[in-house]
């Protein structure tokens, strides 16, 4: 095909026509081969650098089935439908809304409910408290950039009660879920362009994609530890000080990372080993940050708060606790709510921090509103309460027998195995992926388990991420499966699996 | 005051041990004066840089005074309320939120409404179609990255119909605010560490400040420009080039930042001058970034969108405009909801930006169905049309008043000019500050705007923002206040600020 544009004639093939045509990228521009302002070469390199597998390709592509099958056009599929088990999105797989929770937010945004006999008198109540301290009573108004004043002081109780120890409201800011706190710390204690090493942060290997995507944004060095696959994930001493040490020449270290309940491992730390992590973290000088957001899904095990282990042991170094709505049992992702208690800070360090939140404005008050039903649940006696407890307790019983019934199915599928779901959402099995289907994936340019994670989409509808997107020991493989989809869904789920990964190892063994 | 502490002794003046007291910073560290590992020497310097003078000491200060009426221990002030003009958000002066917005999100929320009479047909069914697209038909559920795909769908048309031009719903992304648009497309843009010199970015004098202080968190280099105060604060081409070629040995330009309507000046660019920039911008080879927030508060003169000059222009450069639920009529603050248009952007960039916002997980789901009743109101009869209609006439017929309210009390005022307010929530007045006030306020080391309102909120409790938060050209002083107390309470306000001012400067003369 041959376009003449002016003097200039540029010859393009068919199927390079079609493919511009398809992506929208056929403009005067690519026509004449005109550089765009903004290109590949000009933008920000950690950008093009950072990746999140959470909603990579394999997501990317689950899209394209579902629209296919919606549209009828993939009806020669084996599956009617995509299970998405790649993301920790609760209400997606069927997971209903705390009823208390949701009336608050209905009364918060029609105040004209306030009056109507619909919602029972603690709702209401809690309704006007909360709008007592937004600005003209209203959640459209801004809150202060750290929160509602109100709402940090429930969730300072909310610590309190669960350690048994003080807290102090003003140093808690309320976050656009956690992911915003956690950017946030990375921001402030990230050097300068003008320091000579990057700060280095320590997270732990597999982690929660988040880590790794912000410290590739921001310029910082990321410090891989390993967990123990071997010892339900624990972390050991040794192998920080290995990390760290090796890590020394090339970058700062600033600060370390602990997922706990783990995420995507499933774990839950002992106390033991959250002390010898403080004490590492002490002699290391090191920022711990200490990510929550699982506190409420313990299956087995105690969950121990970094900061009641740091108070009893004395210590005094930083720690930044974040918390979600997002999880535990309301698993509320998309009202973005969210907090960060920074303990043991420099008040003049904690005040920097503070103002670079106020550049952002606030976050949403809807969402804050959420956190706030969840640190100060209805108590015993109000109208809500028993609903309330019989909501939580429902999810949160399916979902114990859910970290069972995945754990046990994936190990009785030869050549996969899983610790123990502990705690979290999610199982994070290992796969043993014959030599043939390695030759195979090295052949498509893909890491071994992205290719097993891919062919388990095309064939079953089954959404998983590969262990490549979180990181593994090399030449291990691995996927991180939620245990969300709903009881029978769940089951149906772990059939086809076992079928599909049985056929895939007869395939390329 | 003598501590001892083992074998350390430290002598403390009563007065520092009061500050610290005072400060809470009365810790063991503190008395054994050892350093705390995140400190101020080793925070990230560009947080320890950046301002936002809109919620700065002024804001502070006048939340100190609120809590002292509040307590009482503030009898003795002649005034017993806090004016906060400091700050673009109408629900917290008194603006009410619009009906039909406000009952989509309740019925959003609980879904149980959607069975009850309360509610209006086209409130229940907007609800339906919306929650259609959202995971498990939950707000609670993740969107996609970008934003709920109907939702981006509502956004293209809107601007379809704005500008009569094609829109395509994938170059739309939606954001926390506009705000994390704007910070978004900036680190898009940035340099990496390696670059040898940082990404410029061409921003308005005065300007808001929530450029200044992402591009001085980002490590970018502002190049700023002034607007000329004796044109209605119009942009002037010669001003353009003179500030680019000053910053080129610098930095490497890459951006220019236009708003309009002007925040903090109320001015509304002609099509002339939206031109003359746009031709500029295609010399230099700069994305332009149209902070078009307030483009439904337009009082005198006409809105030309960057997007249409730009067609009509058939310019090719690429344009990232944003919008936001936080202004206009509907003025949700709160709720978080803003979009961000991507116009002639190259694919594959395109494809890095969603990359990026990947990791953020996505914006506030009920924040993007606030946007969605705003980009697509009810229309003509459907139930809820004429009450909206009426509402948003309201509260624009209103603010169009006191546009011209303020600039003319502010004119009549000796030693005040004000440009007209044509557009936008704001005026920014010019002050002439008497040379002993000059004095004075440099013997408090305070910017003599910032010393004046500082005055005026001590004296009055009207809280603004001085001129120097914004930028000014050397030698200027000014103020920026909002147009947005209701019309009692804003006439109260200007008569009270008149007196003031006579006051001041008959004080300092």
């Amino acid at each position: 095909m041959n376009f003449t544009q002016g003097r200039q004639s540029i010859l393009v093939s068919r199927t390079h026509f079609n493919s511009m045509w398809k992506n929208g990228i056929f403009s005067l521009r690519n026509i004449l081969n005109k550089e765009p302002n903004i290109n590949l070469n000009n933008i920000n390199e950690n950008v093009k650098r950072l990746e999140y597998a959470v909603r990579g390709p394999l997501v990317i592509r689950a899209g394209e089935i579902e629209r296919e099958l919606k549209s009828g056009t993939g009806t020669d599929r084996p599956f009617n439908s995509v299970i998405r088990a790649n993301i920790g999105d609760c209400h997606a797989m069927g997971q209903t809304p705390l009823t208390y929770l949701r009336q608050v937010l209905a009364c918060a945004s029609d105040n004209a409910l306030l009056n109507h006999d619909t919602y029972p008198s603690d709702v209401k109540n809690r309704t006007k408290e909360l709008l007592e301290y937004c600005g003209g009573k209203s959640v459209g108004a801004y809150s202060d950039s750290a929160g509602v004043e109100i709402i940090r002081k429930h969730c300072a109780e909310y610590i309190r009660q669960r350690d048994n120890l003080d807290a102090d409201w003003q140093n808690i800011v309320l976050t656009t879920g956690a992911s915003e706190g956690i950017r946030s710390i990375l921001a402030l204690i990230n050097t300068s362009t003008s320091d000579p090493k990057p700060s280095g942060v320590m997270i732990p290997i597999p982690q929660y994609p988040l880590y790794s995507a912000t410290i590739a944004e921001y310029g910082m060095h990321p410090i891989n530890y390993y967990l123990d696959e071997d010892n339900q994930w624990s972390l050991s001493v040794d192998e920080l000080k290995k990390s760290i040490n090796k890590a020394r020449s090339v970058c700062i270290p600033k600060a370390i990372v602990i997922i706990n309940p783990g995420n995507p491992t499933g774990s839950v730390l002992t106390r033991e080993n959250i002390e010898d992590i403080v004490r590492f973290a002490i002699n290391e000088k090191l920022l711990i940050i200490a990510d929550e957001v699982y506190q409420h899904n313990i299956y087995d095990g105690e969950f121990f708060s970094f900061k009641k282990v740091m108070h009893e042991m004395k210590a005094t170094i930083e720690l930044a606790s974040v918390f979600s709505a997002s999880k535990g049992y309301m698993g509320e992702c998309g009202l973005r709510g969210g907090y960060c208690e920074l303990v043991n800070f420099d008040p003049a360090v904690k005040q920097m921090f503070l103002k670079m939140l106020s550049a952002r404005l606030c976050s949403s008050v809807l969402g804050q509103f959420a956190l706030d039903c969840i640190v100060k649940p209805p108590e015993q006696g109000e109208p809500s309460f028993d609903l309330y407890m019989e909501e939580k307790d429902q999810v949160l019983t399916a979902l114990k027998y859910r970290a069972g019934l995945v754990a046990d199915t994936f190990n009785s599928i030869s050549g996969i195995s899983s610790n123990k779901v502990a705690g979290a959402m999610y199982a994070f099995p290992k796969i043993t992926i014959p030599p043939k289907a390695i030759a195979k994936a090295a052949e498509l340019k893909q890491a071994p388990d992205f290719f097993y994670a891919m062919e388990l989409l095309e064939s079953t509808g089954i959404c998983i991420v590969a262990g490549s997107g979180f990181g593994q020991l090399p030449g291990t493989y691995h996927f991180r499966t939620t245990i969300l989809p709903q009881n029978d869904k769940l089951e149906e789920m772990l059939n086809i699996f076992k079928d599909f990964h049985e056929k895939f190892v007869a395939k390329y063994s």
